[in-house]
């Protein structure tokens, strides 16, 4: 990790720079397989399965039958953790339904908004070697909750043509009919414009590669609302002279070994804290699986030295963070102070990977520093807010000449006019 | 207008269709607007100015004494007018706020959601002929009651440079400090990179021209988050035999007076009800100064027969209206099947225009069929939900051999490792 001590403010726009992701000669692809898939669907599915998943299916959906089996290949332990998960997800998710709240804004002008969920949704799962069934039940929850009608899960098969157990499990849990067994650029173009087989969806959710991320943005431009842009997963950590040394490494490299390009910064009052961090690094790193991806992560990852834990969160508001773990003393005096980020973690005992899997606010959380203006997945993302409004003659009454002076100075003459013959009338 | 009896739903989405904006040629100037003003900052915006605006401005910000000033430009009545509406917005706003709900999701694991306003917002307003000063109301009140640092309201200067008093007026009575006489691509381009004078945002927010919306989304592609996505104004009536056919057809003429692309629907149950609107309309429309205009848009607009309000109501579904009127008896019992809509407005009393302008609930809303997916400006848009969890010892032993196994199933060992060295240490 690059060591800097107390940056000076002009320097903050180079810290919080993220890794420029060149689009460009991905479009080109992205626009080719759109192209066929809007032309020739489910024929330009298969073709493209075939290309890139190196599998010949003989239909994607995958039947409740293989779902209902998937059980057998899933651990018991694995299942009853899930199942723990999908509880705790489910009870947070649960408290974020709105009640109805009419108000009178004026006499005889009753306004309220209901809550209506989006029908159709396309949810994107990652596949291949690390299945991602935890993000299964981060999308698929607060969809259900919301009571979207159709939820279609799209998922690339393996070399066999299979769905990962634990994915089709999970699903199969949650009460997700639609699985399919379809990935990449062309997941997201068939539920971009429907194939004989699956539905063109309202909006579209989920992480994936550069791919993906790119098809997502095309799918955007073809009227097809989507979750929030994608960039590499981040983690920014304050830690003060209370934090434990191994603790905070542990979290730094949970987010280096998603990829080569994932983000991770440590801030600190306290040199020697950032120095017994590194050290822990070392120790730990021997340890990881994805040691070189952890390994090149780290290249690019920052430790800093501020003066003040109020610094350090100012530098954390400016960064944007997707994670943020507030690993210091009293940190209920600071959370206020919080502007920024997606997720944020406090004290030594909540790190990054329980809010990663199960203890209940959702994983899918913007980065790049889009934490300044996007919220992370929550049940808002799968409804929509309709106002209603009733007003009595009474009502029309009490507003209506107001109406009829804005209308007018607006030159909008029939707008006015609409108040007035209502105000005429005797009815 | 054009009358349809009992349109079989292969037809419905003919029906629905809404005109197609050929976009290609604008993205031409956008593109080079946005390349010189990212090059060139405040000069560029002063070429375009001139170019387009025709005008040369010594200072594209609007001093506080010029929005004081505005003041005696406007008459009492209208100031008066603008105050109860502004009352009633606030009212009906105020209500967005969330108040906190921590939860516990297991035992030692407590989890909340808190608001946090969007630091900089950009807010456009159209001008020249018809000074928007509601839409200051309907942007302005929100970002100020999510609490934006920064509110920014750019709108195009007329051809003596100035902003229209009422636009001043009504930003001056909000508290809006940042006005700046900068209208069309340039001001996106401005508000998307910043320049000396003007800051870059974190979210647009406003209604446009065809140059405007192709700026947004030229502006969301380089990070910067919008409203939504915008289309030509609608509205879509349903009538029964208790309708006012007067009333609906003041209301179908105050949505098409906005513009000839205006999309204008009415469904009853009752010919004789379409066939006495009709003729209200050919009353009406004599006196309304946009006649041509009005006349245009309904050349394109649609009045269908259908057998009962229900089968009115799923047609409204599949259309997905900006503006939706019950003008039908006993309303209240159809709310709950009204699914995808930006805002309902009830009963005969309740027209189209004390929406846009004075009820309370925002006129900035969804149209072109995206009320599937998206709300209406409200409170959440200026804000982002930021998810806490705070875990204890005992909640991460609690969950923490659930996450141990979700982590190893995915191959995410590190992550695995992160509460394994938490639980085994003694601290």
């Amino acid at each position: 990790m690059q060591r800097i001590s107390y940056p000076k403010k002009e320097q903050w726009a180079s810290l919080s720079q993220r890794p420029i992701v060149e689009q460009a000669h991905l479009l080109q692809i992205v626009d080719q397989i759109f192209s066929e898939v809007k032309l020739h669907g489910d024929a330009a599915i298969h073709k493209f399965t075939k290309k890139y998943d190196k599998v010949e299916l003989d239909a994607f959906m995958v039947s409740k039958a293989a779902c209902i089996t998937a059980e057998k290949n899933v651990s018991k332990e694995l299942q009853a953790a899930i199942k723990l998960a999908k509880n705790n997800i489910e009870t947070f998710h649960l408290a974020q339904q709105e009640e109805k709240k009419v108000i009178e804004t004026s006499i005889g002008v009753t306004c309220w908004r209901e809550s209506r969920a989006i029908e159709k949704v396309g949810i994107y799962i990652p596949g291949g070697s690390a299945p991602l069934f935890s993000t299964v039940l981060m999308l698929g929850i607060p969809a259900l909750i919301a009571g979207c009608k159709e939820i279609i899960l799209c998922t690339p098969p393996d070399r066999n043509g299979k769905v990962h157990p634990a994915i089709l499990f999970t699903a199969h849990l949650l009460g997700i009919q639609s699985v399919a067994a379809v990935g990449g650029i062309q997941a997201i173009a068939a539920m971009t414009f429907g194939t004989t087989t699956l539905p063109k969806v309202d909006k579209l959710f989920g992480p994936g590669n550069q791919f993906v991320t790119a098809a997502k943005q095309r799918a955007f431009k073809n009227g097809i609302a989507i979750d929030m842009p994608a960039g590499p997963s981040e983690v920014l950590i304050i830690a003060d002279e209370t934090a434990v040394p191994a603790f905070v490494a542990a979290d730094l490299l949970s987010q280096a070994e998603h990829g080569a390009d994932s983000q991770v910064v440590v801030l600190s009052t306290s040199e020697k804290i950032l120095n017994d961090v590194d050290k822990a690094i070392q120790d730990q790193l021997r340890l990881v699986p994805r040691q070189s991806i952890a390994a090149a992560a780290l290249k690019n990852s920052l430790s800093i030295v501020f003066p003040t834990i109020e610094e350090c969160i100012e530098f954390s508001n400016y960064y944007a963070p997707e994670h943020l773990i507030l690993a210091i003393d009293d940190y209920h005096s600071y959370t206020h102070l919080v502007q920024h980020a997606g997720s944020v973690f406090l004290g030594n005992y909540s790190c990054e990977s329980a809010g990663d899997y199960a203890s209940g606010p959702n994983h899918t959380l913007p980065t790049n520093g889009f934490a300044r203006s996007y919220s992370g997945v929550s049940v808002d993302s799968f409804i929509k807010k309709v106002t209603f409004q009733e007003i009595s003659k009474t009502g029309l009454q009490e507003i209506g000449p107001s109406i009829e002076l804005m209308a007018e100075a607006e030159q909008l003459f029939a707008h006015k006019n609409a108040v007035a013959i209502r105000l005429k009338n005797n009815l």
